[in-house]
């Protein structure tokens, strides 16, 4: 059994796979030291010796000695410094690394190897006497407390923790002297301090502090054994389901530091730049600093070649120009890790006293627009096929090509004065209007406008219409303003809970700010911020590569992508982006929104009616309304499939709000306005997502189904009768067996023949289908087929209903859920596949079982996301419908989804 | 291939288990044939022909005509009578017969053979000349439109069917002489009649009303099977999920009248007492009748026997007296039916001209008394043996023996006023009031009282407490007054849409009838029906036979049963009905109800809290309650397991309604009215069924949880120091995955460490287990079981997200849902066992295969459903859990379960 693994330079022993053995930290070191980067070397000791640890008693076995010794012998003539040695002395780290990440859960130990032998040889070699002394008592803090109290159990004489009682002193020490912070503290200090802990040590641990380097380490590396079954990293495991039994690995390594004096400095880079995707090294350095240095902006850091200079910072001197053969080599690197990876690369490196060492390498985060120019730079380079190209931009990121943007170059220059939740991707700037009136209003004078409401309803849609972007200061994701926002590609912020807003005054309070009508805003609803004033703007929705690329996407994609439109105008905007077919029509949507008032009233008289007589003559008023809307979205469609769905919201949804409007009701069906009011508070429900509506209503009332297959089938006749090409598809929701789709389809066929009789046509080409949104409609799914030709998901729905979460209420749990880690995503957003996902892989499997070539498609927020339709291929679906603008991004998912697959 | 099977006397070919061929009314007539009781002879034609009949083109096969003409001649001899014979004519019925009923499907001929040459030999053989006219003009309005317009297709001339046109003749007939009733019809009328109908056919269809016996023969079998392709049979094909292919067969049997004269009679019979289950023959005639005689009520009918003579009927003749020999023979058959089928009967029979024929003999329908004493009688008798004598009764049977019921025997000499649903079995009589408030008053008096209400809510529970029963004009059988009064065992009627209730003039209106104040009404909950004044009771429950038959059923029993209780007074009730421990106990029970004002106080403080500090205020106040509660009812049930479940239901339940409530909340907690209905108001919910409830509190307020698990905990411990034997189970509801459960035990494994070290006590036996009522938490069950000991199954809940019904709003369209048969039953009262049994499978399934021992219950209404039951006893259950009250009916049905598997 071998315990140690070495990495570094050419005796590297492990590689990039090894994670089970070596824990994912140790495997990664190693894959980089093989490359012949110079990373610090160490080595690591592999999990099988945790397990090993515990079962001999929880001590370190006797072999491991010999190994480490041997490994460290390598360490040191790496590094040209040896452990415990007085002149120039090495000193390490201890750190955990377990096969799967457990951030924060386990023990490290840093500054291994200080000892009072060891001291001033390190003074001597980094000439900074302070920074030697801060990492002595560093050391003892840490030490005494992971090691010595936690790890070896040593208990403590008065009842409080070492840590706790060290840290008093240090705070007692600083307040006597009215120091604020530890920066503060001399090298005298330090020292003193250093002094006070090792005595406060012994008193309380009734031990030594250990002055033997060898102590130290025998003691860090059992102490982070010990530590995986600390209470916290069991508590994680239970929760994340880790089993017991992988144990973690431990990191045994060379420190460096950046801060030895002139001749050493730190930095980070990009192997291409992450905002544009411009082919140029990219980063930051500073002379003799720690990494924390770079990154905390407490120092301006340097630009690290000329090249890549700004107005900002072209005075500054550049790595190129201080250390040329540093830069040199760096750049080397910076090719050969391309090479090696074949993407760009996001490296960190600290140089000491003249010696260049890589700390991390990962692959770098990008913008959307970088993502794109880099897959399709790389591709004429010939670094990457197509296939990588494709999978190279991430379709989360296609938002930020397909939305007017806040140019990243100039939106750190800003600082934003409110945060809500990402729910309408772009961005957007406008004046601040309070009301939908004030919005459409401003419209009509010219002017763009940012309507802010404390959340909005049906009756603002006018107005949401009419605005560039949209804040709300409540709701969530999936909220009435997201999800009208999203359909229309339209910028939103919700949830933005530090903002009050009081819209009978026309104002709203964000701390101290005060936002007045006609103030200017900048929405970012790809990140959620909101500046005031004006920010610079860019698109990239015209460019020719991001048309090639998506072409490109489309060779690699096996299922077809529709769209959600109500409408001829979201439907000529869905066929722009690429979709292959309207997936969803809902024809409620005539009831929505500007000029719908005839066909609301005409709606309400139907609803309001007493009798299957009143009911009748409503539905005839209704009927024209209906054929209008549907011929006129099949036209717009033509050649293409169309889903028609049923009406599905519950009536109550469309008694009016209003006195006035009530009354109008009342006198068109000659009753009272108190018989009108008790006949629209019967149709009140305790839980209207579960209660009266979809093919409920067509059950009881059958009539309604009736006149609105009529007005599908009569719309197609007469296109038919044109020359035109329509395929009507009717859809049933909220079924949830067999009879419901089996009831409906006499009905179907009765109208369908008596259309075809009136028409003279030999045959109108039509599907018959059912949504799956009710989880017994997917455990029925083998009978729901006999009637359907095809299903189609209602995910939103059916996530609804298998969690047993109302979209509008989970606002009050659904954050802490998610920071519990109970939910990893919101499930509205991304598809639960452990338990949604089981029914729809149950209702796919025994719908084809009764019918093999169903058509099984989702319509639905999932079909707009990346990760579902990962999910959704795999499961065999045919296609997926999503809004307008999401058509580009599903069908780059659907593209990966299936270069996934093939691998 | 043989095509026609004979039945009557020795030839009978047929049994009861042919039924694929020879349809159920086939399999059952030759039964009975060949038990040697005298039924009608005939034949039957296979199912197999009529596949046969649509190959060959829709014909009759030629082998046919021999092997029905052969079959033909065997009824001849046993009848005396010859088919076509002019003197003594035979008349023949032509049924249809599926495999499995389709009533009211399929066409049937009735008097086949009447033609000008037999009618005379039929008048002198009836000496009846009036009625075989009418039969005469009957055959030709039935045969015209099913055989000669429907199977063989001839069109009428003008457009409107044959039917239709000889209904239209009749009624002008009628009408041009002023008659309203077919019955005032005359011999002569009749005759002009059907000469007026034959001209009519000749005209309409071309052709001859056919005057052959042999084509009238033909052509009713080829009608019969014709009509198995008619559209409502083929509609009710696709709904039922009947194969097209299956077919029908065609019954042709001798027709047999007892209105042939003084030697004719008809009569009906029970083997025994069906009210009382006494060992006597008991039945009723009339002489010279039709069956539809007795039935109907028009003619008084006379007493079987001498021996049942009641004061009503003592001077009327019995059939023992009449006909002697004839009654002698029916005792026999009386006598041989029960020993083959071991079991009472109700039977049918017509004496034809001194000849006795059985139209029909089936198990005879029965009260729960009459059940469970003839059970204890034939078991006496050893003519059945226990499991046999448990199988008697039906589960449902048992709440009649369990709660006082109005006297059978004197029942139907009063009528109902009122009929609604049968929500809380037995009866109650009772003086009306019309608020809690009068209930209470009332009771206080000493009276017996009836709450009338339009519909009951939370706040009328004290007066419902203090009623005898209850009687809303709204609701289902879930409703609040339907559950609660179940709950405790109460008579109620709900849903009784006929009675406008006006509670503010302290009225209520049924048609002409004014119920006021203090009137007195009986209710009968286990039928649904009101009556005016107080009918006669009876009461069964102390019958030691009763005593008896409940312990030989547990005998049988396989599975526990406990019971749903929340205070030691109903876990009392409980056990004395056999409860083996509490399945669930509600902790939020405390709130509701008499005596709960300042626990429920205590909870609204907490519900109003602000901030983390003040509900942890709040929730030490309401700490002693809580334990208070609890130790009541662990003490209790001592012995025997309790789940506590925690707190399950939304908050905003609990926020008051009313200002002087608000004033005193926003008093205790110094904040403002306006604050306290701001923040009252934040807790509404959209759809509260699915919103924050359940676990979800535990997980955004863990200290919520933790305060429940602390007062379970500290009861526990004291008992069990002061000797008791407590076995606390803790259950969280409302989960959806693994990490909710985990969570949770994280908490209650510190409080469980706490309390056991401030006891002393060595430990505390518990379990730790979790509700199954979201459908996610059955798909995932593989992982709730790493936590949870046990699983109890909430399928209230369960079916409410299975189905999207939401409970409180299915009244608009459940009615409809089970009229179209789209349910066949309410699936609130009976599981569901093709969709939420599904999930429940897959849940026992995957929780067992993570933890074999896993112990999982149900507890909810269908824990107290015979159907439900035998569902849950085959899927693996180890207890069902229900009201007290239906903890007898849940032991009976859980040995049902096993001796049905058993077979």
């Amino acid at each position: 059994m071998k315990r140690v693994y070495f990495f570094g330079a050419k005796y590297t022993e492990g590689k990039a796979d090894m994670k089970n053995l070596l824990g994912g930290k140790g495997a990664n070191l190693a894959e980089m030291a093989s490359l012949g980067i110079p990373v610090p070397p160490g080595f690591t000791i592999t999990t099988e010796v945790c397990t090993e640890y515990y079962k001999i008693g929880s001590k370190l076995p006797e072999e491991l000695h010999a190994e480490c010794l041997e490994a460290m012998k390598k360490i040191e003539e790496i590094v040209g410094t040896e452990y415990g040695d007085p002149d120039k002395p090495l000193l390490l780290s201890c750190r955990s690394g377990a096969r799967s990440s457990m951030p924060g859960m386990m023990d490290t130990v840093l500054n291994i190897g200080l000892t009072s032998k060891t001291i001033p040889g390190m003074i001597k070699s980094t000439g900074n006497e302070r920074f030697v002394w801060d990492s002595y008592r560093r050391l003892i803090m840490m030490y005494s407390d992971v090691v010595m109290e936690k790890a070896e159990g040593i208990a403590v004489s008065d009842g409080k923790g070492i840590r706790k009682q060290l840290d008093d002193i240090l705070e007692e020490y600083k307040s006597a002297r009215n120091m604020k912070s530890d920066t503060e503290l001399s090298t005298d200090d330090l020292k003193e301090l250093s002094n006070e802990f090792k005595v406060r040590v012994k008193e309380s641990l009734g031990k030594d502090f250990p002055d033997d380097p060898m102590e130290q380490l025998w003691g860090g590396i059992a102490a982070v054994f010990k530590s995986w079954n600390g209470k916290k990293a069991i508590s994680y495991r239970r929760i994340e389901g880790i089993p017991d039994e992988w144990g973690t690995a431990v990191n045994v390594q060379a420190m460096v530091f950046g801060n030895m004096g002139d001749t050493s400095a730190t930095g980070v880079a990009f192997t291409r730049n992450p905002a544009t995707g411009e082919n140029k090294f990219y980063g930051e350095w500073l002379v003799n600093a720690q990494g924390e240095d770079v990154v905390a902006g407490t120092r301006t850091p340097n630009p690290l070649d000329d090249s890549t200079k700004n107005s900002q910072n072209e005075h500054m001197p550049s790595l190129e120009q201080v250390m040329p053969s540093i830069y040199k080599q760096l750049d080397d690197i910076r090719t050969n890790l391309e090479k090696h990876y074949k993407d760009m690369l996001d490296i960190e490196f600290t140089i000491q006293d003249g010696a260049l060492y890589m700390l991390q390498c990962r692959v770098g985060k990008r913008t959307g627009v970088a993502a794109l120019n880099m897959a399709m730079d790389m591709l004429d380079e010939k670094m990457i096929d197509e296939k990588t190209a494709v999978l190279r931009v991430d379709p989360k990121q296609l938002d930020e090509l397909l939305h007017p943007i806040i140019d990243p170059a100039e939106e750190n220059k800003f600082t934003s004065i409110l945060k809500g939740l990402p729910a309408g991707p772009g961005a957007a700037s406008g004046h601040v209007v309070f009301t939908a009136e004030d919005a459409v209003a401003w419209k009509k004078q010219g002017e763009k406008v940012i309507l802010v409401r404390e959340e909005t309803n049906p009756e603002d849609v006018e107005g949401m219409r009419a605005s560039a972007g949209i804040l709300t200061a409540r709701g969530g994701m999936t909220s009435h303003a997201a999800l009208v926002a999203r359909g229309w590609g339209k910028c939103c912020v919700v949830g933005a809970g530090d903002m009050k807003v009081n819209a009978a005054a026309k104002e709203a309070k964000i701390g101290d700010i005060f936002l007045k009508e006609g103030d200017v805003i900048t929405l970012n609803g790809t990140r959620g911020y909101v500046y005031q004033g004006s920010l610079p703007m860019m698109d990239s929705t015209e460019d020719p590569r991001f048309q090639k690329f998506m072409s490109m996407a489309d060779k690699f994609r096996a299922i077809g992508v529709r769209t959600n439109a109500d409408t001829p105008a979201d439907a000529k905007i869905a066929r722009d982006y690429g979709a292959e077919g309207i997936g969803l029509f809902r024809i409620e949507h005539m009831f929505y929104g500007e000029g719908s008032d005839a066909a609301l009233f005409a709606l309400r008289k139907m609803i309001f009616s007493a009798t299957k007589e009143e009911r009748v003559k409503a539905l005839n008023e209704l009927f024209p309304f209906m054929k209008k809307d549907i011929k006129a979205t099949l036209e717009a469609m033509e050649g293409c499939p169309v889903t028609i769905r049923l009406l599905d919201p519950p009536l109550h949804e469309f008694v009016p709000q209003s006195e006035d409007k009530m009354w109008e009701i009342a006198k068109a069906l000659n009753i009272s306005l108190e018989e009108a009011k008790k006949r629209g508070q019967s149709l009140h429900e305790s839980n209207p997502m579960m209660g009266h509506r979809g093919v409920r209503l067509g059950i009881t009332y059958p009539e309604i189904t009736e006149v609105q297959v009529r007005a599908i089938f009569e719309s197609a006749a007469e296109l038919l009768k044109a020359g035109r090409k329509v395929f009507p598809e009717i859809m049933v929701p909220v079924t949830c067996g067999f009879h419901e789709t089996a009831i409906t389809r006499i009905i179907v066929d009765d109208v369908y023949a008596q259309v075809i009789k009136a028409s003279g046509l030999d045959k109108i080409e039509f599907k018959y289908g059912t949504m799956i949104e009710i989880p017994r409609a997917a455990l029925r799914a083998d009978e729901m087929a006999e009637n359907a030709e095809f299903f189609s998901f209602g995910t939103n729905d059916l996530t609804q209903m298998t969690f047993g979460f109302s979209r509008d209420d989970v606002g009050s749990f659904m954050n802490e859920y998610i920071e519990q880690g109970i939910l990893v995503d919101d499930p509205f957003q991304v598809l639960d596949r452990k338990g949604v996902g089981q029914l729809i892989k149950i209702a796919v499997e025994k719908g084809r079982q009764t019918r093999p070539d169903l058509k099984i498609g989702l319509c639905g927020e999932h079909g707009g996301d990346a990760s579902s339709i990962e999910f959704l291929c795999e499961v065999g679906l045919n296609y997926v419908s999503c809004s307008p603008f999401r058509v580009p991004v599903a069908r780059l998912a659907a593209a990966h989804a299936n270069l996934k697959a093939e691998k």
